[in-house]
């Protein structure tokens, strides 16, 4: 008994470190995103912010259910612990490229995780629970880039939506087996972050699309 | 009674083959912004998928309903069908420019329609109805717009917006009149469709807006 | 009796004419940018509404109750006065930049009153009202922003948010005394429209954020 509680306990910290770092890494990259349209502390907190929560967000309005980072002030402290990381260590950024790159592809998949198992409890078709995984887990990148009056990178150079739409369609299929929860989430996180490496290491791209006049 | 089923199924479908190919042509005119800032496939389905459901989903989103697009996979099939036609036909569009102008009027015509006689049913003001049926037809080239980094399109010249707002207008003042909804949406399309290829032919526009030093 | 109605009658109209002129103030900023990016008539009105209710839409979505413009057909002349203004009084804005700054510092500390006290009355936590104030009072500059396609003013000069979060804090803790409503709102909106002049009279800025490089 006291074992299974530990047990739950031990699952539940997991989830959330997880959870913590992944936010971390979505904040941090807006900051850095601030940095280079020379925002201020202020800017630079809400870009963090957005970013981090901006894709749970939109899920969550389109699911009609109250944004998530409402009901929990973890996600302004994560995104004000990123930005004071990036004040007072910005200068050994460039060090931590790989951790923050495994901790970015972690997150994906956990947001994956997160946004699918929401739509699916709500009893939405399948393809719904793969778009809204996708959606939480990129949709924050996309808002930055608007806000950054750039053309959203994942639309251009796309080592990011794919692996998470395959780690949904992974999430929705393996429902079908005799698999709890925590398993199937291990596994969609694993095939997301897994998929965002291997595209990153040969440099995969989806075709571009041609104009209308090249042959 | 037969021939009475037979009608329905024959007005459903006519509205359906309607939907289809606006949503189709919204989705390419996304698709061809795309191949314009040489996004990727994925980006170019998500740039189609926004133009096409965009509108309608903030619609639905100010309305507090789920937004249509949940409920049924087709437009994300039409948004597919329309990105393929563009990669295997992307050379021939330009002979197309005529079909796809007619097809876009007479879908943003339709999609005041769907968008006027919801927020109707849920009991709006005249005046919500038609900024509903508008948002509903134009939303969607203003995020695509966003999205390829450009102040949108409707704001400079606008062919777009006004026979929405008139054809709006129309709707729900037909109501007063002793007509049925499909009469009134015939004619409601059939306007939005006129006043947007009298504007197109004639060149007419707004007047711009002066700045503040000219006289 | 008698008086005190004709209190509440006073205060209500004192309410809604400050809201007047603050919606005015907001609208008639969105105007000004369209103008910069030759809109038409009918993009600078798109602009002006946006901008004066955006940051309340947003907000409404979030808490999940309907628009409150959707409600009130105010706002659409407000905006529409505000066109009309522009168009024929626009040689003599550089004159009234003085009763513009007011009225939208004013305005701005009446939108943190507004979306703090709605959060509120729903139950929300206290960060969560100071959000929702902010947002209602900054949101709309930042969409009208990115519709203008510039990154985010408030990102970069930062004397508008701060101000609001400030006066968002002081309307919480004021709860906690023996004042009533209207009292609380008045000590918020003023503290908010000192702050902003105070930002603006000295150039107050927030320390911008250092690039990777740099030391």
């Amino acid at each position: 008994m006291i074992d299974y509680i530990f047990d739950i306990i031990r699952q539940i910290r997991f989830v959330e470190i997880i959870e913590f770092i992944g936010t971390f890494a979505f904040a941090i990259s807006g900051v850095r995103g601030a940095a280079t349209k020379k925002c201020d502390w202020f800017g630079a907190f809400v870009l963090g912010f957005v970013t981090a929560v901006g894709g749970g967000t939109f899920r969550d309005l389109l699911l009609g259910v109250t944004p998530f980072w409402m009901m929990n002030s973890i996600y302004v402290w994560c995104t004000l612990s990123s930005l004071l990381f990036y004040i007072f260590l910005r200068e050994h950024l460039n060090h931590l490229n790989r951790f923050f790159f495994w901790s970015d592809s972690i997150g994906l998949g956990l947001f994956v995780v997160v946004g699918a198992e929401k739509a699916m409890i709500l009893g939405y078709d399948s393809w719904v629970i793969v778009t809204m995984g996708t959606i939480t887990a990129v949709l924050g990148g996309v808002i930055r880039d608007i806000l950054l009056n750039k053309v959203p990178l994942i639309f251009k150079r796309e080592i990011y939506a794919s692996p998470c739409i395959v780690g949904g369609i992974f999430f929705v299929t393996l429902q079908f087996f005799n698999l709890n929860l925590p398993l199937i989430s291990a596994i969609t996180i694993g095939i997301v972050t897994f998929l965002r490496y291997v595209a990153v290491k040969w440099d995969l791209q989806i075709p571009k699309l041609k104009s209308e006049k090249s042959n």
